[in-house]
């Protein structure tokens, strides 16, 4: 059994007629978008807003009908996966570069669910490295500065040439050993002028975690931190 | 008497050679500029970083050797104008559309002299509109989110189009009626995804304000906020 598939479509049976759903982006969101695809042939009426251009393009396969971020006040429900999760329910994300349109979505949405499988849960965050968008005409200045913060940040590569964001952007990992206050480190890199966003999710904009075992088995977490 | 000129030819003698300096952007950082290619002329030694299309032109005018802000790790002192200022020495920037750049630039100064007359001066911020640059894909949740905030946020337009900053990004120009707590706001605003920069620079980024009188004097105020 495949837990993130799992997962993702436990989460998926939470979407109801005339929502506006947040697609989010890696593989196991794609397990739920092929399920929304599916619930959509039965006769779900939804529409859907994508979080990077390979959403977008699998979304419009299995027939979702899709409206501009552009256009988007709010959001119902967005699904989407994470990188690593804690106990209380902040998360890392971003290992797949998508994450500045996922965390938009995600603080739109009223309801945001995170679907993982057990691997990916942690006590503390860090052991992935966090995910940091720069503007492109600054690197050595915000390398320097995020050094200042505690980490080792290397700009992310891809076939030997920096790899750049859908919009634009550039991205750099930051490995911190632990992360013991998410709110606090978020803050602090995102006083750096240049930083436009950084992977971590604060539980404060997370509704559920849900957890896809290996022997078929889900777990839904309820997330109760207040949003600020 | 021009007081802004006089008060950006005063931040002026602070240069000396070898210095890499920050060249900010508008009608006063221009005096500034100026009057460094003149100190060129006769002999001064620098290097400098631009932090606008605008500025970088104006500064090959008159042979200032520029340096890509993309090769810059730190800079010795930057000299640039502002919108407003209050009486603890926090800015509104942003008016000329250059905030990020300039941000960028004056974060990584060791010294950033603030140059303006005397009609800059506020006891409070918040008659300027505060200018915060946006990313261009998802300008309705921006807009919502900043109104709640407490502001009147409005895109900034040019010849009846959307203005677009250096960046390839959007200003929404937000009307606070009295910005109290430039500190927390800052925080705030940065919190709201796709959100790049705010035209709030903070006293702690400050080393000194020189304000230019119509009278032909200047004051000098030092700022001691510490750098957090």
């Amino acid at each position: 059994m495949n837990a993130k598939k799992l997962a993702a479509e436990k989460a998926v049976e939470k979407i109801e007629d005339h929502m506006v759903v947040g697609l989010g982006t890696g593989s196991t969101a794609s397990h739920a978008i092929n399920k929304i695809g599916e619930r959509i042939k039965q006769g779900l009426v939804i529409k859907a807003v994508a979080t990077s251009v390979a959403s977008e393009k699998l979304a419009l396969e299995v027939n979702i009908p899709l409206l501009p971020l552009a256009a988007i006040e709010s959001v119902d429900i967005a699904i989407d996966g994470a990188d690593e999760v804690d106990a209380r329910g902040n998360l890392i994300k971003g290992g797949g570069g998508a994450l500045l349109r996922e965390k938009i979505v995600a603080f739109a949405s009223r309801r945001f669910i995170v679907v993982v499988d057990q691997s990916k849960l942690t006590d503390t965050l860090g052991s992935f490295p966090l995910p940091v968008e720069i503007v492109p005409f600054a690197p050595a200045l915000a390398l320097k500065q995020l050094r200042a913060l505690g980490c080792e940040p290397s700009i992310r590569k891809k076939e030997g040439k920096e790899f750049v964001t859908d919009n634009g952007n550039l991205i750099i990992d930051c490995r911190f050993a632990r992360i013991e206050d998410p709110a606090s480190l978020d803050t602090a890199i995102k006083k750096i002028p240049g930083v436009v966003e950084t992977g971590l999710f604060l539980n404060t904009m997370v509704s559920e975690v849900i957890v896809g075992y290996e022997n078929g088995e889900t777990v839904t977490r309820t997330i109760t931190a207040a949003r600020s």
